[in-house]
């Protein structure tokens, strides 16, 4: 029975106007480093500890050991094949789920790299490259994550011994959150308030080591463990640490950019403020995850739904794939576009901040403040729309969906999280709304703005030259709505602003709260669809085979933005009632057009089986048969009679029950129960 | 530390405009009802089975065997205690999680009463009364869901011996998904398709036994199983069932309805087709169900929020209560007026229901119609609107909300498959829609049409009477325009549907398929809003001491609902710029208004601690204490070195490290990886 040949995707593939394979190497950068990951990803197919085939089956626990072993085996591969730091970068993202470890490479030894002295990176970041120490950074506490400036854990400075006193003065003030934190890391970055001579200077990164090299215990005053079990991210022990007291020399403050004398002097030599360019770096990294998220849900709800068959429309057509139902179309290919378009932003902006890295020239800065405040509000628009993105994908599996088989339930508990770490979603809108708002009053001053916020240079549009479903295609009246757009929110949140301008500047924004939100969105929609845009219209594209599906693609992802706020249009007059219903037909005709290469816009995306880890979203598309097979490997059929059942259904249904010698019922007079 | 006394619900308590108590009273139906509640959640919290401390601890397998234990508990209790069927369903609403039997009291034994004839309920219901059997529905196979007529599992009968024949022919007949299924029913009603004569006369329902009674092992020729694990629902065996040929005597087929002779006849007595009471009535419940989830996340939000204080706005205030701020309060408080919303909703389809079922006069078939359409529309609505809440109520508690000791993890992954079980939301929609058009065709007729589509007898409106913010909180001005939205998406999808009308009627729906789905939705928000706005004209809230609150809520309701679609305001013409601007300022005004009452209005629903098992959500506030406390039950600290840092990180550190004599680093020379 399990012998099922489904032909829906091959079928599908002959059907596509291009072959994936050349946007497979343009979406990897380049056919040598699509290569490369090929490589990589052999040697994760051969490698019996890298097997997934235990991923949906084991608890939390289980998951957790196994993924500790998979990043312990991933260090020892390094080094038995001496893999290059780019090889390893490629093999972890081949892998699925090895986190463990993770906050050693992504934050602690940044962090050492970037704050430490020379002295301090000699002393701890050698040694944290060759993973003889493991590290975290401790931020969070159990009272503040937003709000940094109220952390309340303290280091006090001790002018006898020359140390400093790390102290969790309250509850409150516990460390909660932080990734490998819990059981594995032996070294911590703390962030704690600085006292010197009874005066607070706030918060500053210390060095603390945490657990005992030989035995791996806690150190004296010094209380860490798993703060329990999450939503997802079951693999990583983030954890809670409570400090009693504990002693640590002076050195260990992180003096790149402050000093702390023997006396306890304190001194912050002049630096140019460029964090701004390790913000912009992570989140280029937080718009890619985004992108990719996408990829996963649009890869799997459209393979599936080319394989599935529900319903008839016209009994002579018999059952249709469900692809074909005009609201599976309307809910998965805009996600799909959405999945190309926050591709090409993210890799936008991670060459932008290559090329900031490499120059920064006096006009940089303009750019600099404007990128920074656009990555804040597409950190924020990002990982709601993939998020709120994935489960639209799962619901268009319908039941099977809900199976942890389908790879969804896992992959949204691990990625939804992204609209809260790295800066809670409505605190970063409102971050970047306040610079847009500024460069709206620099406009309104007279003054020249930079970069993607040049759109509030040009007035408000009064009338636009939409007259048909051929014009709500082109590409330069939809970004000029979508600016419009953007304009016109930014403008009304100022306005509200505007009228509280008496008050304090805090309930001013307070007051305009929801409206700022919203013209942080805006823009991010503007900006994501100027990006995909400009993909297109870039050679690599405008000359392929493949330019008419991807320009589909760009042209439904502005159409749906639009069309979900076409009240934004409407209400300031840019747009009249019928040139929204040339919105929308244009819109519905696309899905009819990217129907066809559907497969094979999501085959592009190159997903190996390995991490896409789903029955529903296989390649050879043989769902039903990958649902049957690892059933039988469900930790409750390891045995016929499960233990509860035998200790308390069997005993309550034999109650007052009579059976005959064949074990049939013998009707019993009427009782009462 | 842990000796942390929060004040901040007290003071919220204190300056309420109302006492939540003859609120909770109007909830619960009067306070008799509401004092048979307290008198079984009594019992509960003195019962050491029904604990619920280990609940975010156990594994997926460990919450099965929990739950076991606890459904045969309850059983036994009523045995031992003689509690009355009203008390058991009493009861079971106040335990946390209690699943694996809930299909042989839903299910099973219903379709018995009610397609069994009197024989087959004496020979079954009778010992599935006093589980001497535990039975469930199976229906859904691998390959089919929505499309019943698709399902593939034969029932042929077998002259010669006057059986049945029952069986798999495919893989994808294999039966997939049915609760109690797996490892607990010994009995079950299984659809499967009638062959008689060699003639095919669809699906229908037939009594199979599945499990031995002495050793529970499957019986001959069926194959039974878990389907593995699931985004939530980890308590209940969804199963798989296969039949090789399994032959069952022919009086077990259900033939209340039917009816098959000794010779293989076939004969259907005509009967008034009354399923539609039975979809009622599963609805009404799956409306009270999304109230329920809504009373959940809003009352962990809310006090939660109250709790939680984050961020400074004016230096002078100190740290505000993330209540204050204008985003958390235009987010939680429209979810807020939906829990309240549906609960009108849900009871007063609910009564309607019992008293349709009382007297079915001659009038009453349009509204059983009208009823049935509505309510297969509101399933789609209400489970998407509430899940969709339930993540944005967890996302408003920032980090905390993602661990599971919010208990929205859980309550999520258990809630969300109400979008798709009892009819997937899409083809809901679109089946209510389809009603929709029909009676928009009668209007066109001439035609009267009956019950919650009578707007569609209104002319749309030209303009309405907005002029001021005062007019945006007008009861009969918000519902004139959601009557006036929906019939105008009624009348688009009409529209599309005409324009197609030449080509198959099927392709004329899938054409306007987005646009049926929108229809059906936008009826829906019209339904629930008139039941909240009738509920609060009702002399029980009018006049009573939380008139004023309440319909500060229906305001919001209705104000958020418009505001979010207003380009369906703008594009019919029924409103100008200017008045969407009254809608707007009158809804945010309203947030201000409820901010004092808002702990208060989730105070009423009484949920309790047991239920809400949140240490966000606690009645007393003390949220960081219930969250260190938990975390210190944690699995992984259980021990302080885990067994897989033991094994995999601790050698990996150890490799080429060289430790002095008190466990510190000794500085190595620099070498490459
Ligand atoms: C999976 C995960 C991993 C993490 N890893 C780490 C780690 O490795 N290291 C570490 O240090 N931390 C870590 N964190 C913590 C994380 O950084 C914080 O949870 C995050 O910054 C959000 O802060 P919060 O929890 O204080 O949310 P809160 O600020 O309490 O947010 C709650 C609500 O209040 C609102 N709010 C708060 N302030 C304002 C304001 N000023 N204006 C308007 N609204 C406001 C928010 O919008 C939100 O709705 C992690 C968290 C998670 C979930
Ligand atoms: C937790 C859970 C418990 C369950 N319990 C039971 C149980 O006890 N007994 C039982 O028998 N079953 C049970 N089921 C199965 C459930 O009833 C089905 O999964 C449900 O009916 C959806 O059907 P499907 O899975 O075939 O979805 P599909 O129909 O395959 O849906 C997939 C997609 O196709 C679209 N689609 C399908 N048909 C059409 C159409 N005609 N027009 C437009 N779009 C269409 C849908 O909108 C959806 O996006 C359960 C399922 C779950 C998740
Ligand atoms: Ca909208």
């Amino acid at each position: 029975v399990l012998n099922h040949q489904p032909t829906m995707l091959s079928d599908e593939r002959s059907k596509a106007s291009f072959d994936p394979k050349p946007l497979t190497h343009l979406l990897y950068g380049g056919k040598d480093r699509y290569e490369h990951v090929l490589r990589m990803r052999k040697l994760v197919d051969a490698d019996p500890v890298l097997d997934v085939s235990d991923y949906y089956t084991s608890s939390r626990v289980d998951r957790f050991h196994r993924a500790m072993e998979k990043a312990c085996h991933l260090v020892q591969l390094q080094r038995s094949k001496g893999l290059s730091e780019e090889d390893m970068r490629v093999l972890r993202s081949c892998v699925r789920e090895e986190q463990p470890l993770a906050l050693h490479w992504i934050m602690f030894m940044p962090t050492l790299a970037s704050q430490g002295t020379k002295e301090q990176q000699e002393k701890w970041l050698k040694p944290a490259q060759k993973c003889h120490i493991i590290g975290t950074y401790a931020q969070t506490e159990l009272g503040h994550g937003t709000y940094i400036r109220g952390l309340e854990t303290t280091a006090t400075f001790i002018p006898e011994t020359d140390e400093f006193d790390i102290h969790s003065p309250t509850l409150t003030s516990t460390k909660w959150w932080p990734g490998s934190l819990g059981k594995t890391s032996t070294h911590c970055v703390v962030m704690a308030r600085l006292i010197l001579k009874g005066k607070d200077h706030g918060v500053h990164a210390f060095i603390v080591q945490l657990r005992d090299l030989r035995t791996h215990f806690p150190l004296p005053g010094i209380t860490v463990g798993d703060i329990g079990d999450k939503m997802g991210y079951g693999t990583m022990d983030n954890g809670f640490l409570r400090f009693a007291h504990v002693r640590i020399p002076r050195d260990q403050l992180l003096m790149n950019y402050v000093r702390v004398d023997r006396d306890g002097n304190y001194s912050k030599p002049p630096h140019s403020k460029l964090s701004y360019g390790t913000m912009i770096h992570v989140r280029a990294f937080m718009v890619i995850d985004a992108s990719n998220a996408l990829k996963y849900g649009s890869t799997i709800a459209i393979r599936y739904s080319a394989v599935r068959k529900q319903s008839v429309l016209n009994p002579a057509d018999g059952e249709h794939q469900i692809l074909d139902y005009t609201n599976q179309q309307n809910q998965l290919f805009p996600l799909l576009a959405g999945a190309y378009a926050l591709h090409f932003t993210g890799h936008r902006i991670l060459k932008l901040y290559q090329e900031l890295q490499k120059s920064l020239k006096q006009g940089d800065f303009a750019v600099l403040a404007e990128t920074h405040a656009t990555t804040s509000g597409l950190k924020s628009f990002v990982s709601a729309y993939a998020s709120e993105g994935l489960e639209v994908c799962r619901k268009c599996c319908g039941g099977h969906g809900y199976s942890r088989f389908s790879g969804f339930p896992d992959f949204y508990g691990n990625y939804v999280p992204a609209c809260t770490y790295e800066g809670e979603n409505v605190v970063m809108s409102l971050q970047s709304a306040r610079f847009l708002i500024k460069a709206y009053a620099r406009v309104a001053q007279g003054h020249q703005v930079a970069g993607m916020v040049a759109y509030l240079m040009t007035p408000l549009p009064k009338k636009v030259a939409l007259n048909s479903e051929k014009d709500a295609l082109n590409a330069d009246t939809l970004l000029l709505l979508l600016a419009a757009r953007a304009h016109w929110a930014i403008q009304e949140a100022a306005h509200i602003l505007q009228k509280h301008k008496n008050g304090h500047p805090a309930d001013a924004s307070n007051a305009a709260a929801v409206e700022l939100v919203r013209a942080a969105n805006a823009h991010c929609h503007y900006v994501v669809a100027k990006d995909f845009f400009d993909a297109v219209a870039s050679p690599a594209i405008r000359n392929s085979q493949f330019a008419a599906p991807l320009v589909r693609l760009s042209q439904l992802f502005a159409l749906s933005i639009l069309e979900q706020n076409s009240g934004d249009l409407l209400e300031p007059g840019f747009v009249t009632s019928s040139q929204v219903k040339h919105l929308r037909t244009a819109s519905r005709h696309l899905l009819g057009l990217i129907r066809p290469d559907a497969v094979a816009l999501v085959d592009a995306f190159d997903l190996s089986d390995h991490f896409l880890n789903s029955s529903l979203g296989r390649k050879d598309g043989d769902v039903y048969a990958d649902l049957y097979r690892r059933a039988q490997q469900a930790p409750l059929n390891k045995t016929e009679v499960t233990e509860s059942v035998r200790k308390h259904l069997l005993p309550l249904m034999a109650q007052g029950r009579h059976l005959d010698s064949n074990g049939q019922l013998i009707p019993t007079t009427p009782a009462k129960l």
